[in-house]
């Protein structure tokens, strides 16, 4: 099975769980979470992770993944992001790979969070949405536009082939 | 037919023809035509042209391209560039697109250009040899790494999708 | 004197006037003109020019530069956009480098325009607004998004340095 | 104080770090160290790191960054890299920022580490010379050309500001 799509490029989830700033204990969000890569990254690091997708397909291929991974410490939740968000305690911070409602789970999250969200987007249009919404809530800090090319052989010789432009948008909740 | 490489993208070309500055009167070699691409695009400025590849079908290709764009002033050339190049007179620039062997055809070049050698290289290999061949033909000006992404349509949004990024190296012979 | 914003680098340039498909005997908007680079670069082509900026000192600028290029083609129109556009003809493609209201003066560009329309934006805001004026009035093309590195020597090798990345928001007007 | 050359920037340190796959109880070598800040980030995750560099002013830079993190398990090494590595036991992964002579330090890395080798490198020759070595020793794996651009503020809106391109050149030595 193949998610719309796709799994986070691995540059592209590095970078984003740096300008998280996932420490040893925090409890994490993962908004839209996929095939669970993000989740699985980083639950070497934090100390639960909860990974919300509406879709069921997505749901089941998590799960898959989790369990091969041998991950003890991601809980799974089917559903809208912000019903899911309204079930769950604090958090240290969020990531966002996919949403419906960019602003209402912005809004949710900065009720929730305390430290760093996280929002990766491709569309153009989800990213001034985010900033925007970002800005109104007092939390934007920086966007970050990562363009990445890896090498491939070619002839015995190397080219780059490049993997989509992403952009990184990064807020943090004080509280 | 689709000729491997394929055509060179219409920011690439129109990066490169700048940087070899072509003018109303200039005569210019492009070696290794492919599609005849960026003879066609040049012959609106340029005086005449010598497309030269040693690939048949690719000769035949761009034959067809440039019956198609009615350019009267290009000549095509088959066989191999350095040979090719013995045969015509002095020019005012050259492109490099594609070529066996770039230190030779430098060399050959360095002799019969005055003005601008433009090369276009995605091959990592390439790239170094061509930049220590124009240095050590003290022609060297410069590379430029040029990154394209183009937006298409998704669900009503902009997304970009990256073109394969390309060095554009620069030489000038001053005779 | 150094006007803000500077001028419009090589590479971006040779795109945006690639994008434009500027042709012999074309008449050209340029709104923004700052330093006049954009028009002396197309007055080589087209037929006539009418580079409009707002700023007194952008006219002083592109006037001298004007002068020092030789070209001949180049009308310098000093004040807002829309009411210098409302003094001209028509037009076969217009370039916008800068400009205080993007929609208003898209607006009336494509009331004059039969052609392309091509804006340079750095800004987030302005690429959004004008790809939504755009697709509002039936004329959007394309972005492109132009990232350009350019090499320097450093202790005999090369380093590469990148210029400002920069969205190329390409329109046509077919009338 | 200021290193020539400066700190490995954080999108660039978070991509190195994710190809070199560092994990609880690793012993990583960072080969020319600079500011330390390789180190002190990998300190968090590796059981050891010796930062190796031959210049004194890093090793103070390096030392004093080091007491600020409270980093315990970081061994500073002043000297040329290949000596400092003869003295050490294996390794798990390495890290080279600079490097004077990058044969003989993958030469001697081969050696010693037993799994992933990352060149973080902006000159173009060292690329060149670091894929050949890698290749020649069979431990090759690719190049990521990684471009990154931040945001910042400018009149109320978003610009993109590029940092110098990185290509991170990974190896992998399996023993």
């Amino acid at each position: 099975m193949r998610l719309k799509g796709g799994p986070t490029q691995d540059e592209v989830m590095a970078v984003s769980l740096f300008k998280l700033g996932i420490q040893d204990g925090d409890v994490m969000a993962d908004v839209g979470c996929g095939t669970g890569k993000i989740s699985i990254q980083a639950s070497g690091i934090c100390c639960h992770i909860y990974a919300i997708d509406r879709r069921a397909e997505a749901i089941d291929y998590a799960k898959r993944e989790i369990e091969n991974a041998g991950a003890e410490n991601i809980t799974l939740l089917h559903g809208d992001a912000v019903h899911a968000l309204d079930e769950i305690g604090a958090l240290d911070c969020a990531f966002i790979g996919g949403s419906g409602n960019i602003e209402t789970v912005l809004d949710k999250l900065a009720e929730k969070v305390s430290g760093r969200i996280v929002v990766n987007a491709v569309l153009l249009d989800t990213v001034s949405r985010a900033v925007a919404k970002m800005k109104e809530l007092g939390i934007f800090v920086e966007v970050v536009h990562l363009q990445v090319s890896r090498s491939y052989e070619l002839v015995g010789d190397l080219m780059f082939k490049p993997i989509h432009p992403v952009f990184i948008i990064v807020g943090e909740v004080k509280q």
